[in-house]
């Protein structure tokens, strides 16, 4: 039930940031629908690889694939002031992805009896793996890689999914909605990590 | 058979267009041999891992890979004005590994009972696999994500495949030319798609 | 014993290659930490992939993963004296991750009984697909095809492996350093191929 509702949340997620991302660099339809299919699935996809489901799986969830497109299409004919709106949310559609994949990764390795750091680790690369397809198919700079804290959250949530801190579809959702909370907060006050350049 | 044909045609083909690109970026001998390679196995391991086929069993397919050298061969060492001619039909050994890779992921799909909707998905995904890693690894914009019509041609053949409209080898291959000459002609005529900048 | 060894060598390397790269673009510790982690284990990924090994595996190995990122903290907060010393040997972690990566891949397929050409297919895909991951990720062309020669000692390891030509633990890391000067030689000497432009 978590792990379907995270599902279900991150797969749309991640296509409407495809289509956003597709619209600010004026693709065509089909190209709006191929790179937010792209990006939803292909994070699926990286997840299921990483955490030993069969990627075939993908298609027999026919419900998944027609939220998806919907979504894209609502977003795609939306009225021009609410794209304006949605394009500004770009980060946001793409902070529920990486938080809701991520928590999927966390359950997955931990669900192995993995130890923490692996589950940390699935964390982080699961929950990456839809916005970098996307960034890279788009010709950008992978959003991981940019200035403003991102996957800092995907390893918190490893975190607390590691050390047993959650265990009820209630917790999972505070947890959630917690680190779409802090990725926005990282995207408004431009919080940024030391570094060290060479 | 039709399977194993459309296999080869699409693996040849692929390999070809990724050794032109590699031509055209000025790419030494090994340089044109690896994209061609990364090109054809690539989109053959991205048609496997979706339509859940174990990916080793490329390695089984000595005739393939040897029919992919002989091809890349054949073009390394073809004559200037031959070469010429090739440049310009990238287009072609593209939309030719576009169309066999989509059939068969439509094949694929269909055979599990799957929805038409998962089928067109797997159709547009698999066809577009090779192409996108071959311009990513050189560097350019994926042809799948540029003007003139692409995909469409894919998702059109995972829809006829996923009616049970195609029957028989004859059947499967004239909808392989069939939607080979339609993205010819989207090059040729510069068919493009609506669409809607932000 | 021989995979395990070129198994820590490789991932070990490929991590501190993509710590460098990242050092070099000026990423934020976590960017360091992800651009390390998803070569390594995107190499890793890739290869397993490629040879058929159930892809979750990864997980299992902490001592690996520790490994990596104290390898990876060890770079990051070095010296700077130190640092531009392992700034130039990027080159070098590289080699060892090509070479460790590109010798198992022709081991496994070995195993599997697969004619050599396929042996030789396998340890270029399997040495080249960190290094490719890393640069793509970065923004950069992917060091594979770039001028001075580097897939051609993936190809000669897996030749050399293929015909059965090292059989004790000691004749393999005898192959993997000579690989690995071959490709240092190549960077200092500016070794080509012929090239052939359209």
């Amino acid at each position: 039930m978590t792990w379907d509702l995270l599902n279900i949340i991150g797969t749309i997620a991640f296509a409407i940031s495809g289509a956003l991302v597709a619209m600010e660099e004026d693709y065509d339809l089909l190209g709006v629908i191929i790179l937010g299919l792209v990006t939803a699935f292909g994070g699926g996809i990286i997840r299921n690889v990483l955490i030993g489901i069969p990627v075939d799986s993908i298609w027999q969830q026919g419900l998944l694939l027609k939220s998806a497109l919907a979504a894209m299409g609502i977003v795609f004919f939306m009225p021009s002031n609410f794209i304006q709106f949605s394009k500004k949310s770009l980060h946001f559609f793409d902070a529920i992805g990486l938080s809701a994949f991520a928590i999927q990764g966390a359950i997955a390795a931990t669900s192995m009896n993995h130890p923490i750091s692996a589950v940390i680790v699935a964390a982080i690369l699961t929950g990456i793996g839809g916005g970098i397809i996307r960034d890279i198919l788009a010709g950008r700079k992978p959003v991981v890689l940019r200035e403003e804290i991102y996957a800092v959250w995907a390893l918190l949530g490893g975190l607390i999914v590691g050390l047993n801190m959650v265990n009820s579809l209630v917790d999972y959702m505070i947890l959630f909605i917690v680190l779409v909370c802090f990725r926005m907060l990282s995207v408004k006050y431009n919080w940024k990590l030391p570094h060290r350049a060479l």
